[in-house]
């Protein structure tokens, strides 16, 4: 438990669906912050792309200072079709994971049984990826030469260190050891890139020889996305480079009742800066601003926020109360975004 | 209809089930060859682990440039677990594909009703994936510094030119001109790999007007597997990277059926080298030599080698036998790898 008692948290609504869903995921740590006697003390930042429209800006650097004062982020989503493909992903998002050190993505896949899963035959379903996101081909190391003439030419440079991928490896480790099946597997394309690849095979290898209690295997991200679609329940701790993470866990939270419900942590283990808890899904501007989007996720994503700040007993509210929301799933009626957000609060609360 | 008859073929068994599923190919081709009037005389290359473990070689020059000279290549599979993970793959498998550019691999997902799908509901799946096949992170651009120290770094270079790309985004585009649907989906992660991203983007909106019947969306990777498991019947044809492509093929496969159906085609469609045709599975060393290996996959390659050759009754013919063949399988009964080559050699050839 947590001595702290008084949380700051920044809070980035984004695009599209972004700040509705917030909105819900505040409602529930209100909900559960007066029950288990903490304060949420939030800031917003208005980033996205309207700021962009208006001032050119995806983050500022004096407001990125700003957002590091915080104990943790809370974030929406990012990305509008208004602005060109990568400006907000790498301004902000991408920003924000990479300035504070966010190297571990933690992104848990579960099956509830009554929502079910567009696999017929899923089997029980609990794991976690543990995505790494400060390196790989999310660098932004790459460029390009004569664009738009017929000799052009743009490369993506992958980056991977010793130093990055041991240390979330490491952490991929722990979080298997204190898992009930104890099993770790690594996905890469070693058989491919080779010196990515070999780099993260040789390091899991080193790493494994101090848990002798954990279960190691490998797979290639190819072989990775079938068994996720045959044998899902395989899976306990998966720990992968940030690209193929990013691949995985969409697939991941598809054959798991889908994108609505799947949470995310960008986890700064060190604690040398906060970390920031965001849903998996986007910014779905089709469907913004119409209550129409699951804040489930969103809700999801503060109880990762919840347990990382050492409020153990609120996250287990919250996913208990989630939980409770979602086998009543099944009785059917189409709620709005607030609507769930109301539901999961007075049950998180109660 | 070609007017050629006497077709050379370049064999490669390789590794693992390779030769067993490349000989029942090879026994199918002689069956639909008798009835069609074609004769093709084969080579086999002894490539993959054994020769390697022998002299340290993976593809000598001299051997390329024999094979270079056939009409077509069969390949079976290439990996060993006593190999280097990289060292068939890239000095065999991918030195083939890229000294003879192959740029298109081509990749069909089908569901036959009587295989069924992992799917709980997957509709009518008739898709075609054209990934790109000689440029991407596959090229082979990354290195390593101070390996096996605290201080290693690695990268993988991702190479994308609009030579490259434009040539195999038209190939796409005149497949799904072919085709009952129209329809061609651009699939990459342009809102993080902004270089390339934006190259492909661009190629494909600028073919794109070149062929207005053609319905072209763009779906960024990691949406891309979630839609191939919530509604994979959306899709008509693919066109991605290298290493997306490679990604989704498996996704593809796992979701029509299994990895046993899939076939593939690495193409040189401008007829400057010879183009080869290889089932999507892998070597599978642990069913090695048991004849538990299904062979369709590589049969099904050796129709889309027929039909590259213009051979397009015999590619059609085997195409039907497995098509009859499968329906059979519900009747149950486990087959050797031989006996389902000899049923589908025997309704090819009837
Ligand atoms: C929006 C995008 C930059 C992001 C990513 O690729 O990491 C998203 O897909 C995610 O998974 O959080
Ligand atoms: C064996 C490997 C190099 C190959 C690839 O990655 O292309 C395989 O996975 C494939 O899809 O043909």
């Amino acid at each position: 438990m947590s001595t702290q008692k008084n949380f700051t948290l920044a809070v980035v609504g984004g695009d599209g669906i972004g700040p509705e869903v917030t909105a819900e995921a505040l409602k529930v740590l209100d909900a559960v912050s007066a029950v288990h006697g903490v304060t949420f003390e939030r800031t917003e930042y208005d980033l996205g792309a309207k700021r962009w429209h208006e001032t050119g800006e995806t983050l500022p650097d004096a407001e990125l200072a700003e957002i590091r004062k915080h104990d943790a982020i809370l974030l929406g989503a990012v990305g509008d079709p208004t602005v060109p493909s990568g400006v907000l992903e790498r301004g902000l998002l991408l920003k924000l994971r990479f300035a504070l050190d966010h190297y571990v993505n933690l992104r848990p896949s579960k099956i509830y049984p009554s929502v079910g899963s567009p696999l017929a035959s899923p089997g029980e379903v609990d794991f976690v990826v543990v995505r790494e996101g400060t390196e790989g081909p999310y660098v932004g190391n790459g460029g390009a030469l004569r664009v738009g003439t017929p000799a052009e030419i743009a490369t993506e440079v992958s980056v991977n260190t010793a130093y990055g991928v041991e240390r979330v490896v490491r952490d991929a480790f722990a979080r298997a050891q204190a898992r009930p099946r104890k099993k770790l597997t690594l996905v890469h394309k070693n058989n491919v890139l080779v010196h990515a690849g070999h780099l993260w095979k040789r390091t899991v290898d080193a790493v494994a020889t101090e848990f002798p209690d954990i279960a190691v295997d490998y797979l290639h991200v190819d072989a990775a996305t079938i068994f996720l679609v045959t044998d899902p329940a395989r899976f306990d701790v998966i720990v992968t480079d940030n690209l193929f993470g990013d691949i995985l866990t969409d697939l991941a939270a598809a054959i798991s009742g889908g994108i609505g419900l799947a949470a995310s942590g960008n986890i700064n283990p060190d604690r040398t800066a906060p970390s920031m808890f965001e849903p998996v899904h986007g910014s779905a501007p089709d469907i913004a601003g119409q209550q129409k989007a699951d804040p489930t996720a969103a809700i999801l994503s503060a109880a990762l926020l919840c347990d990382h700040l050492g409020l153990t007993e609120a996250a287990a509210a919250i996913e208990a109360a989630v939980t409770a929301d979602i086998e009543e799933r099944t009785a059917g009626g189409t709620r709005t975004t607030s609507e769930i957000g109301d539901a999961i609060a007075k049950r998180a609360a109660g």
